[in-house]
């Protein structure tokens, strides 16, 4: 690019945005667990197990404000060309979209807490499997950004569509089971906010994948928008 | 700040920067719009005005890369001084936040299209104020930002208590109207997810003043985590 003015080659610089990868892959790691520790309090009924989600999530917070200190830094101390700069102000960008799942986790261990006080309603395996789904994206748009490779990032922005077909059953067999008996209703409701908050999950992703095809390519492949499907 | 440089009193980095707030002030406007739109498509069933919030959509898109790019070209070009990268950097964080308010807007218009086409389950009013709320939050939170008012920045955080009892006896009211007649279920969940999103629009207005909080004072007041209230 034009207005890059000069290559870093020493070796701290190259140890910083090393270390930047290694902190946003812990944190992506970290906020992976959350939502499957929660979906896993739901599927279990261990309340326990999702208080402990509600915890954990300080820590997700410490994490992003150091990442975003770190970019900070990084952006005044080292004036970095223009690639790098790229993958820093992308950094920023990623590191909301991971605490923005940080909080999705949250409120499903808060929707597990309460419906583990309500008799189950039906097995939870479809929703299991959504999670699934949903941490594999989630894992796939953040090694597309550390390995800056945009036909990773390109496969995740694919498999949404799976995800959006998971979510699209469930939804239909919930409302189902609401229509049934309205003693249903409640707790439909609220594994349906559960599957639309994995939906979302799946979604954040996806906008990371975005941004890394941004980023490598410099291309605007971002979708004109994230549709919602139900 | 330590590690501050420079200071850049320089017209053309100040008209630089004034034309990054303009363009984010009409981003905010924008997406104020398209989100007022949209609602307004439901509430008075107008399909046409639905389908133009899908097109605009467009325009949102392209200035979000407009001022990305403008926020990068100002970090390479003119090494800003502490505070001036607090605010750079903070405005490519914001304007992740409007933008998906951009979604939610054509999450909203879809539903519209949807439920224009069956008989309305009931009146409005309680959805359209919702929305007024929610933009006034947006509003306020965009312009703590351009003010570097942290004190405007904390009244948007205390009212987004509004919005949630708000949102909550709008929730109650179509659970309700569930349970009365399963006919309702369908038209009354696609309502609720309608109102999901604006309570959505105002977790964003709120995330936008935690971040004019901490670029002001630079300390954090960032929630642990948005609640989900239902």
């Amino acid at each position: 690019m034009a207005f890059s003015r000069k290559q870093h080659t020493d070796r701290s610089y190259d140890e910083e945005l090393a270390d930047l990868r290694a902190k946003l892959l812990t944190l992506g790691g970290k906020v992976e667990s959350e939502i499957a520790e929660s979906v896993r309090a739901l599927a279990e009924r261990d309340t326990k197990l999702a208080e402990a989600v509600l915890g954990a999530d300080r820590e997700v917070n410490r994490l992003e404000l150091e990442i975003d200190e770190k970019c900070r830094r990084l952006l005044v101390l080292r004036q970095p060309a223009a690639s790098d700069l790229r993958f820093i102000t992308t950094a920023m960008k990623i590191v909301v979209d991971l605490e923005r799942i940080g909080d999705l986790a949250v409120n499903i261990a808060e929707r597990a807490i309460d419906l583990n006080q309500s008799p189950p309603l039906r097995p939870l395996h479809d929703l299991t499997k959504l999670c699934e789904l949903c941490q594999k994206q989630l894992r796939g748009a953040l090694d597309s950004f550390v390995d800056a490779d945009a036909d990773k990032a390109e496969a995740v922005i694919k498999d949404d569509e799976l995800v959006d077909a998971l979510y699209h059953n469930l939804f239909n067999e919930l409302l189902a089971l609401m229509m049934e008996d309205s003693k249903n209703i409640r707790r439909a409701n609220s594994l349906l906010f559960v599957a639309k908050h994995l939906e979302r999950l799946a979604d954040h992703a996806t906008n990371v994948a975005e941004m890394v095809i941004f980023m490598v390519r410099g291309t605007d492949v971002r979708h004109p928008h994230s549709r919602d499907e139900v």
